[in-house]
């Protein structure tokens, strides 16, 4: 078995500050932007689409038009009503597809039921997925080829080396099996030598599985839904969880005196998702234009 | 936990029969060729496509068009010389993605190092990737999209089914991460409701995560690399290795006695292989030509 320390319920885990390294990212992203700007003329532009009016999508989306502004990336809002149909919805997004000026594509999900969400994704040029929703983006993810990553895995890969967390050989189980979440996730922690357990709400004893984990990433989206208990003492438990009230998938209070390594929640998944979002549209950027 | 047969030592695992149940397969197949052809005027058509002349290829390769000739599927074959460069290779390969008379194709690998064989996968069609090695198919199983399974992963599902293994809860173990087979079966695994472990050679300690499998998948190329001892008792158990001599990956006669259900090496995966590459034909040319 990996070894791991025995921390049991003595000397509280060591904090993985997201909101310090999404600010060093993000700082990053803007001189990366300003160059862009600098060789080219042209700054990066993430083109940002939503259907509906849903309040949550409408702040969520100012939040990232917001942090674009300050990291010198263009954004171009779409915005489109409920009744808005998957050829519609498909065509617009087409479109900026094919519109040199955009760079990078987001379409603000959920986009209401009676849309084709897949479809819609699928509109996204690979070069300009840089949310990584597509089957490209995903694909690239399991086989280990260039592409996006979707932003949240992103973000958890970048927590897990700014930690110099060492995944070789170690038995990572992600709790969780969405397309922009778990299973994204799984495959990034394969491609760097974890062993990959994915667990789900139709698993048999999770708690078993759980106490396994020499890197935990919860990601189910049920408030406390892992308890401290099942953590492997020393283990390093990324929290990708973003309940109402500001809790994450772990119970933290519990947790944090078995792991070696715990993201708060808020400040530690959380601000990834935005920053690897920004960065990724620069790389976009640069790359359509011919500097990298 | 799952609840098992206790069979240790006893009573011997009962066979998968992958020889009858392909046989069943491609008599329907055949028959839903035959329909194609009456329906269309259209006999289904598989491109095969081999690089070089390397001796097991193009064995292999007779194989499948002789396969495919008996089931009332047409075959082309193109046969390129070892020096094809990347580029030619994807230019013949997207002439028949484009070519309305082809329905599936198929290239064999290994195609030689100097060629990027994933530039070449990508060459073929999402709706010709009867072989299902494209990123695409990739992802389609993934997300559990229609599409096409890779042929050694879908006929492991198949297989499964047959033997009406339920897998929903069950812990189901990869042992191998290939792109066309590791990493395919565990994504259908996933979507199947089963919790999926990937092993590989970075594992650490094997045998220990080996043990806990429901359902253990061995897909590592390595002979009797599994040792009896090392299965849960009551598993089912499927060798997709395919090994000199004739011999899986699994200890065969050590695992049967342990073992629920387990595929025999001949006469288990490796008969459903081809027998899903015809059906994924046929199902690609009824489609092309309108029928479904």
């Amino acid at each position: 078995m990996v070894e791991t320390q025995d921390r049991s319920q003595t000397q509280p885990a060591r904090l993985m500050d997201g909101t310090a390294l999404a600010g060093r990212i993000t700082r990053e992203t803007s001189a990366a932007a300003a160059d862009v700007l600098r060789r080219t003329g042209v700054a990066p532009c993430l083109a940002t689409v939503l259907v509906g009016e849903d309040p949550a999508s409408v702040t969520y989306l100012r939040m990232k038009q917001a942090r674009c502004a300050k990291a010198g990336i263009e954004s171009r809002h779409v915005s489109l009503p409920a009744s808005t149909s998957t050829a519609e919805l498909v065509a617009t997004i087409t479109g900026l597809s094919q519109d040199p000026a955009v760079h990078g594509i987001l379409l603000q999900h959920p986009v209401g039921p009676h849309i084709d969400e897949r479809a819609a994704f699928e509109a996204i040029a690979p070069e300009k997925d840089v949310d990584g929703v597509t089957m490209h983006s995903f694909a690239a993810m399991g086989f280990g080829l260039p592409g996006f990553a979707s932003c949240t895995p992103g973000g958890i890969m970048r927590l897990l080396d700014a930690y110099e967390v060492d995944l070789t050989g170690k038995h990572a189980v992600v709790v969780g099996r969405s397309a922009i979440l778990g299973r994204p996730v799984g495959m990034l922690l394969l491609g760097r030598d974890a062993t990959v357990t994915y667990c789900h709400s139709r698993t048999v004893d999770l708690p078993s599985v759980v106490r396994q984990a020499d890197v935990l990433v919860a990601a189910v989206g049920r408030p406390r839904f892992i308890r401290g208990e099942d953590v492997k003492p020393g283990a390093v438990v990324i929290d990708a969880g973003y309940n109402p009230g500001n809790v994450g998938d772990v119970d933290f209070e519990s947790a944090r005196h078995r792991a070696s390594l715990i993201t708060p929640v808020p400040g530690g998944v959380g601000p990834m998702t935005i920053a690897v979002l920004l960065e990724q549209t620069v790389q976009a950027a640069a790359r359509q234009l011919g500097l990298t």
